[in-house]
């Protein structure tokens, strides 16, 4: 039931016509009664900031962090769109409130889709009616399928906990997904009881085993949002069981962006051990991580370990040549610096499987550090020679 | 003639049997009569630094930047080889003085090809003897033939100055190209007398324009060397037109190396202008070029602007999302942010010819950089699936 599994939460999808196939292109999630939330945010650190970013931040900051609804499009990033594009922002909010009865400011707004063209308005103001009427308490897989774009499947979550609240979550994203900020859409619900310094904090401490930590394309988005809101339906309240059920539900939207990335034929897990520091060690694995040599290997199920070791030396991270070793899965390939002796067919086994992980260890220090992504293949080249 | 156009050189080339394939994998550069040259060398900042890397610098410096010859083998990069691979390297240089009767330290290094394969040194002990007895004063094109690795062709240059000498240069560079560094192997030779300073101010203040400029992938390679040795035989010396030929001819190897890069169809030049400093130019520029997505979007001819813009938002340079125009050749596509009205015929002329400027103005200041950089194409994507 994904962004309705906790109590408290409405949610819906429509095809308003963004979307020139007719595709759901329109999602909502509301609180039960019109209940403003506690909510909180993380967003683009891109310079080229969103409209819909911009007006969500005020609005978050106006209201001291409270919330009664997302509005999300897909279809459509409303960004390098200028003034227009903030005042149609701020007007698709509006019609929301207008519909559900709150003020603009509780309502937050998301965009995703192409860059630079005028978010078309007719088809939002005409869509947000009926939206409001889409509503159900079951309604968050249809807002998840609402969101996508290139997704070929919805991300979904849901996280019981142990302490009698739920946190439940959705989300899009399968390019322009690089660490340093939220690389794409998400918007989480639960019924525990919280402030909305609580819930920041807790996303924020959610973000570096999550979203930080997955690059695709090393690509930092215009759009990217994640949403947080509390309803307080459980009654509960317990902020470390709820920071943990959090961090939990952004890692797994986080996998599942890995898993859907466009044009990936595998996951791929970078992990950096023994660095210097723990800075160090993220430097060199988002140098591999984001590698397109390394990227290309990996689609080959080539282990190549050469220029991993290329794409060390280069990151920045402090390195001594005589003192890194490399392993794909359990298969150590490089010790000391040179090729050592291993078994060739567990090697072509561990490559050839959908799931990879390369170990690299710097031999220098305590600093680790891992980093989500993909191999880079002809159908990725494909998605992206084109925007249609 | 390359880098036998100067006068004092002689050059050849071998195939010694590195190359399963048996194509020419041996090339040796040397002076006319053993003379010692002054010289010069930028060397990789790669921390992996290779082999040979390492034993020429420590020549250069030992001599006080003096060289009688350079030997370059492909095939193999001599790097992530250990001790044994430093002792491999500088046995390599003490073979060649022998034959040649010089000293160890007056002759430099470079290798390219694969990472992490102990180089083969039967083949290179044999291949020596048979290399020096191919020094001719035409050599330069079968030396530049024998450094190629996956080049589809060779990169030559000889620039003939007002001032009575000559500078003439070869280089090799595909894949692994990004600036910082030297990007490659490239050895340039000149008839004028300059001294090893005037060799190394002249070869530093080229860089920036040349192969510092050029970005293919962003990998930067183990093995990146730049030498130039002056044989003084013209008799001429002029430091001002030998640095404006040095840097003449590094650019016309860089935009070599640009039209030759793997699988790609385009050469593509990013230019920023208006940026608040040349440094925040510089990234930028940087940022569009090795954008996966901006790649695969020029392969594809679209000229969708938006991942531009996001790119530069993202680049840390500063910013303002208002301000920014792009335009493809003399066509703009975006001005003050948005989208603009344009000729959609000539646009679609520019983005399919296969030289593509792709300019952005941030509005902000006089900073500017240029950046020569490639598409992605599936070709790329195949040639970097296996390593053989």
């Amino acid at each position: 039931m994904s962004v309705t599994a906790a109590a408290g939460f409405r949610a819906g999808g429509v095809a308003c016509g963004i979307k020139p196939d007719g595709a759901l292109d329109l999602a909502l999630v509301t609180t039960e009664g019109r209940a403003p939330a506690a909510a909180a945010g993380v967003f683009t650190t891109n310079r080229a900031t969103a409209a819909p970013v911009l007006v969500s931040r005020v609005h978050l900051s106006s209201t001291g962090g409270r919330a009664v609804a997302v509005v999300l499009n897909s279809g459509n990033a409303n960004a390098a769109s200028g003034a227009q594009g903030r005042a149609d922002a701020a007007r698709t909010c509006a019609l929301v409130a207008a519909e559900l009865g709150c003020r603009p400011e509780e309502v937050l707004v998301c965009s995703t889709g192409l860059i630079g063209i005028p978010l078309p308005m007719g088809p939002v103001a005409s869509g947000v009616p009926t939206l409001t009427r889409s509503l159900r308490a079951d309604g968050g897989p249809t807002a998840a399928e609402a969101i996508r774009t290139t997704d070929t499947v919805r991300k979904e979550v849901v996280v019981d906990t142990d302490a009698g609240f739920v946190v439940g979550g959705m989300a899009k994203g399968s390019a322009m997904l690089a660490p340093d900020m939220a690389t794409m859409l998400a918007v989480l619900t639960t019924d525990a009881e919280a402030t909305p310094q609580q819930l920041d904090d807790a996303l924020r401490a959610a973000m570096p085993g999550s979203f930080h930590a997955l690059s695709v394309d090393g690509c930092t988005s215009t759009n990217d949002t994640v949403l947080l809101l509390a309803s307080g339906a459980s009654g509960r309240s317990a902020p470390g069981p709820l920071a943990e059920a959090v961090a939990e539900a952004c890692a797994s939207l986080a996998r599942q962006m890995a898993g859907d990335a466009e044009g990936a034929t595998k996951v791929v897990e970078v992990r950096v051990e023994g660095a210097a520091s723990d800075e160090d060690a993220a430097r060199a694995a988002r140098a591999v991580a984001e590698s397109v040599l390394c990227k290309c290997s990996w689609y080959g199920c080539d282990p190549y370990w050469g220029r991993v070791v290329s794409e060390l030396g280069s990151s920045g991270a402090a390195f001594d040549p005589d003192a890194v070793a490399v392993a794909y899965g359990p298969v150590t390939v490089c010790r000391h610096g040179v090729a050592c002796p291993h078994d060739a067919g567990a090697l072509a086994t561990v490559m050839a499987a959908p799931h990879l992980s390369v170990n690299a260890d710097l031999g220098l220090g305590a600093g680790s550090a891992l980093v989500l992504t993909n191999d880079l293949t002809h159908a990725y080249v494909d998605e992206n020679m084109g925007t249609s």
